[in-house]
């Protein structure tokens, strides 16, 4: 058996030279799409649709979905709501279907057709995730989405916190995988100060949702991993 | 006065999305083709001129310039020589023009076209470097040439480097040249067994070419900034 690669595509206009076949695709994208997506499935949402453009949401009104639509970090004018996790409460998406399109990450997921599986990864699903890929034969993907095709810092940090739990001797971790590492074993002591200097963090500032910051940094509060089956992510039954 | 932008773009892919206007390009390929380029013009050659391609290469012979190539991290067959910083000693180089096409660094370069200077940077002109940029008014991006448009760890380090001699408080960083920045903050102590897990080092360790890690990791053996003037890279007279 050859030694499994785990590699790390720290922007989705890279996803064109990394392999996908026999690959499990992490999508990424910590402030807020992955981090909204794990806490609305872990409260009940049956499914979340992503889909790349405002337009393509809007066609899926009067099905009795919510939709969520955010831009330039602000939820987009005459939707449900955007990404921040607080609108994925019980209270609101229990039961229901949610489709959601943002600036980076459900673009991300789209991206990595053709992978195994794709599931979304976030530090609310930190633990159940690692241990789930720990169990696995295939190669591992983490697929950054970035800010607008730039690499960013938290996706980047929350790859290495993955690597470094699934990581063993025999793994073949590719430059971005071993800086994402590096990164990650330097900022875990303190992820909030680690990642405030990060461009997005203060972006999020100015829109004044530091709270939805400090909660995409806290691990396992959405222990659950969602995964793409046919234009849907659910939970996986494991 | 705004404040200075200082950006690292980590793969040739993704310049598209960044700003050229008003901004330095620091083109790097520390293994090696901005290396050899450093070291060949500190030896006196009188210009290098870097191609995209073979054909491109090829079509200047006859004209009484040198034509090195690299592919896959060999020298090309049928040509003077390739990108080792050992084939730009004075004895070869000295008085000639060079004509350079390599799998990543060469190219990079061409794609910076709209910059207000395109210069070449190497561990090789680290001091030099780092002290025209101090003095000049206008952003900096590095670019890094990476292999086959995957970001790889000598590049970003080296970013890095030039970043921690530039930087001052009111320095705007994106995240990638943050990553950078503390990249180099981590191995500076010990480059050569910081950068040995590169995946490039590894590679090169299987071609036998130890010696030119060792020589493209040593600071300030070329001090001359190439810069590009029409095809050519030349000299800085500074």
């Amino acid at each position: 058996m050859s030694n499994r690669k785990i590699s790390v595509c720290l922007s989705p206009a890279l996803i064109q030279y990394y392999n996908l076949e026999n690959t499990i695709a992490v999508v990424i994208d910590v402030f807020r799409a992955t981090s909204s997506i794990c806490y609305g499935l872990s409260n009940g949402a049956q499914a979340i649709i992503p889909v790349s453009e405002i337009e393509a949401c809007s066609a899926y009104a009067d099905r009795g979905y919510l939709l969520a639509a955010e831009r330039e970090g602000k939820a987009v004018e005459g939707f449900d709501f955007g990404n921040s996790p607080f609108s994925y409460t019980a209270e609101k998406v229990k039961g229901k279907t949610i489709v959601l399109t943002t600036t980076n990450g459900t673009r991300a997921i789209r991206l990595c057709e053709g992978a195994d599986d794709i599931v979304a990864g976030s530090f609310g699903n930190l633990s159940v995730l690692s241990n789930w890929l720990r169990g696995l034969p295939q190669d591992v993907l983490f697929v950054c989405a970035g800010w607008k095709n730039h690499p960013n810092l938290e996706d980047t940090v929350f790859a290495g916190a993955v690597i470094d739990n699934i990581r063993d001797e025999s793994s073949e971790l590719d430059d971005s995988a071993w800086i994402a590492a590096k990164l990650h074993a330097e900022g875990r002591g303190d992820l909030l100060s680690f990642l405030a200097k990060a461009q997005h963090a203060q972006r999020m500032k100015q829109l004044d949702v530091t709270k939805d910051i400090a909660f995409s940094l806290t691990p396992d509060l959405s222990p659950v991993i969602p995964i793409l089956r046919g234009e849907k992510l659910v939970v996986l039954e494991h």
